[in-house]
């Protein structure tokens, strides 16, 4: 609190004063330390106070809000960290709600997951010196339209943190249990509510299991960060353990087959890095376990990379057959738990971190493996299929009606609009949540949640199909921010420029299918992969550091150590 | 075994078809891919094998020896790692046997706590295309040293690896227990034996804990490279929980209040990186918060940095106490506990990282802490307290003897000789292992254990006082590959050159004190202090890495992605 007073007092002090105070925090030269004297230690933190609060109670950043508009943005992924960072600070209080307290760099993960790049290459922290934008770690977990407050769960200590969610956090409680659990998180300090002006829906998917038996339990995901170091740390376990001398060439078989369940850009791209480093760094560290090992991509339909058109699809099947990975369409994945195949109870020692999995697939029946990467798409968040559902009470200004009959609407149940088939929100193409009259009937009445935007996997523009990827979602944060910036919503409308896709195909190969058609493919099309996500990487700090990895990991190999 | 027979007979292939094999393996330029047809990969996997076999069965191990001596290598720290390195293949077949699979260059362990360098810059590993060294990872589990074999259990699974082991693994086995605990490991292939030609102990120790209750399990150190994660990631969590508006300030404090147990290099070290990264990166990201915390170091002595000079010393304090981290010599710690001071029981929600630690002072009473950092120094090895103790029976002509009376050496029942003080083993001038005559008596018979050699921090040379650090640890590595490279052990005996201590005390300033009393303190003992580590970075890749990270992180801040 007495942070506050100060910074309260040193802020009014005329701005020649601040910069001269700021200007001293010169970085390890002359800033003054820290306990000498009580004088100068206000005279620093007022001068970082006034200038640079980011970590603040929920008093504070009221405190700090002056004339602002608060704009909550729940994720911190393409649409949410997009937006947050564009957002103009002078009319905007952005304040960024997330379990993950950096935003992925997502089409660099499959490399970093095989070390071609440092995992820290592909993040971008929330908080940074650099941005104003204000950050808590948490979960949403409910959102009040009419009070306009959104209710957060902290997500500090969470232990999965880093990894791919699968499922509800509270899976499994029953209404009345979970409104137990709210009570007593709320007493301990868990749950907190914040409010905004304007909301900003970007929670994105989970990963999709299907529901497929131990999928969620041992198979790896390749979603955010901690899955990419589970990933490269489990290879390079499997190579190890496969080098004792106590290991039987069968087990070695089982501990070298990598498994990839899912034929889309993620899973391909993916099988194409764990070629690379084989055969690149593995053949030369562990020559005599290279006839053991196995890359198979599985997927149940009858083709690969179905958003790439028919003759780069081809080439990329061609150029794995050359390269040694299968691929296996329609194939239907049955089961994945521990042990070997065969036995028909999972061994007791599931800790046994180099013992292997077992893969039943309906097409070849059980088989051994040493890691299976799931990448089948995308099952919608919890929070938007619960607690984006009924719409108990609507502010008083904040809807708009769409249809006519304004008398009715009154009586009307709202809910928010969902899409049929993905469960996402449905926005209007101004990006505003759609409401829609509970109940059957075609015509039901429809209106628009003012103030309250989704973007990103987990919402879609009503009567489009946007495919729920990194560029629909970063376009649409784009044109959000820069409406919000000029205040001229009401004069736009979003629209999807297809620039084209992209997939790394492996042995320095690659795919591009330009937005109008226009198709490359092999060394020329990887030389634009890799100019591509070096342009767009966001810090400078990883601009200089990717191309110092390639040409290091060129040079010298990828690093092996695990730990 | 199919791989073997190839090998045995692509080897016997003249040279220059070998060479014409091996350079056509350039990366990703023109390898024959894996699987095309049955003649390519042959030839292919031919000239990978017969070239550069290293992840081998012990047969294949036995197969590839040649005529060479094989030198078993116990341990992968400074001494294990840089005489495997240094050792002519041509003349000795060197097998590291390791729980690390990695080299740790020690010195920059408390920059990779902070994030001033990455982890892996800090990591060279065992197994390298460039080096001509085979590897298991295992412990080493018990040596018969008439039959000159090694027991190894392996540790590819092991879920502690990367930190500083505190403690026996088979604390509190009977010896009945742990005999049938061998047998059924063996049955599971978790134990095997390794012959060996020469042996070189060089497993090094354990962190010393003097037996503080709960300092085992609640504390951080510093001693492996998983530590350093571990320090980095609960940092960072400690001031992100302290960012939530629903941390009470009292909380705050506690979180934010930062121990470092034992004043030594590394305690201090560690302390000045601390306090850089909260006043470069943390203070300007979470400006609100630093006022709540506190760096102190707590030693039982009277002074810390005992192996610097008064002068130097008395530097650091001072810079130290200007820079506002406190420094409590003459204080004893008493427990570490989960949970807020004053509570009489540990909270049962030790599983909620950001919940403090309270640390019981004997001069203080109990204190809230967000991390307790613990370098007391070192406890012997349990390998060499138990393994290395009687010797049952001995070589036939691999002892000799070094006290007169010959006869009666057949009926005396030989020990490995211990330092008193330490528990070391000691070593003779030429770093082989002494036995000694178990039993009481001043002149007992002596006896070397030829082709036994014991270097690192759990050997000491008899009637020296060397440090146990790694600069001795690598002079002595230095010293025994070059005179067995040499073969010249005989004519030669090892003196430690004092190069003189460095240490880091923050804020660009460090401490030098020469071996000749040469004495250089602050900014410019900071550049010899980079330079010197600079220097001795063991592989290129990081050379080129460890300056691109300082100035990266220099230019722009510390990486504080949490995962």
């Amino acid at each position: 609190m007495q942070v506050i007073r100060r910074t309260s007092y040193w802020s009014q002090l005329p701005s020649g004063i601040h910069d001269l105070l700021t200007r001293n925090i010169t970085r390890g030269l002359c800033w003054p330390s820290w306990r000498p004297s009580a004088a100068n230690v206000q005279l620093s933190h007022a001068g970082l106070c006034a200038t640079q609060q980011r970590a603040l109670t929920i008093k504070q950043l009221d405190y700090r809000r002056d004339d602002r508009e608060r704009v909550v943005i729940l994720g911190s992924g393409w649409a949410g960290y997009t937006i947050a960072r564009q957002l103009n600070p002078k009319k905007y209080q952005a304040v960024v709600v997330s379990p993950r307290s950096y935003f992925v760099f997502t089409p660099l993960l499959a490399s970093t997951s095989v070390g071609t790049l440092e995992h820290r290459l592909a993040l971008e922290p929330v908080r940074s010196k650099r941005s104003n934008v204000d950050y808590f770690q948490g979960w949403a977990d409910g959102v009040d339209f009419k009070n306009k407050t959104v209710t957060i769960e902290e997500a500090v200590a969470d232990p999965k943190q880093g990894l791919a969610p699968t499922g509800d956090r509270h899976e499994g409680e029953t209404k009345i249990e979970r409104e137990r659990e709210r009570v007593e998180e709320a007493k301990k300090g868990k749950l907190f509510d914040l409010s905004y002006d304007k909301l900003i829906i970007t929670v994105g998917c989970y990963s999709q299991t299907f529901g497929t038996p131990g999928v969620k339990e041992h198979s790896f995901f390749l979603k955010d960060i901690g899955d990419a170091r589970k990933i490269r740390n489990r290879l390079l376990t499997c190579f190890e353990a496969a080098a004792l001398p106590t290991t039987s060439d069968e087990m070695r078989k089982h501990l070298l087959n990598f498994a990839v369940v899912g034929g889309g850009p993620t899973g391909i791209e993916f099988s194409a890095e764990l070629h690379d480093i084989i055969k690149e760094d593995l053949a030369k560290i562990y020559p005599e376990l290279i006839p053991f090992h196995e890359i198979t991509v599985y997927d149940v339909a009858d083709k690969v990379l179905p958003m790439f058109d028919e003759k780069l699809a081809r080439y990329a099947v061609q150029t794995f057959s050359r390269e040694g990975i299968s691929i296996k369409t329609k194939h239907h994945v049955q089961e994945l738990r521990t042990g070997l195949p065969g036995e028909s109870v999972a061994k007791e020692d599931i800790k046994d971190e180099h013992a292997c999995y077992t893969l039943k697939i309906k097409e070849e029946g059980e088989i051994g493996a040493g890691m299976v990467v799931w990448s089948t798409g995308l099952m919608m968040n919890p929070f938007v299929a619960r607690a984006l559902r009924q719409v108990p009470e609507l502010p008083k200004t904040g809807i708009e009606c769409l249809t006519s009959g304004a008398g009715e609407i009154k009586s009307v149940q709202w809910a928010v609009k969902k899409d049929l088939k993905t469960g996402s929100v449905v926005t209007d193409d101004r990006l505003r949540v759609k409401l829609e009259a509970e109940g059957e009937g075609k015509s039901k009445p429809q209106a628009i949640l003012k103030d309250v935007y989704a973007l990103g996997d987990c919402a879609i523009l009503e009567g489009t199909s946007y495919p729920a990827t990194a560029q629909v979602a970063s376009q649409k944060a784009e044109w959000l921010a820069k409406r919000l910036n000029r205040g001229d919503l009401d004069q736009s409308r979003f629209t999807w420029k297809n620039l084209g896709v992209m997939a790394y195909i492996g042995n320095w190969n690659a795919l591009f299918q330009g937005g109008n058609g226009g198709n490359i493919s092999g060394r020329a099309a990887w030389v634009l992969w890799r100019g591509a996500y070096l342009t767009k990487s966001v810090s400078l700090r990883n601009k200089i550091l990717i191309p110092v990895y390639w040409f290091i990991n060129w040079a010298f190999g990828r690093d092996i150590s695990r730990f």
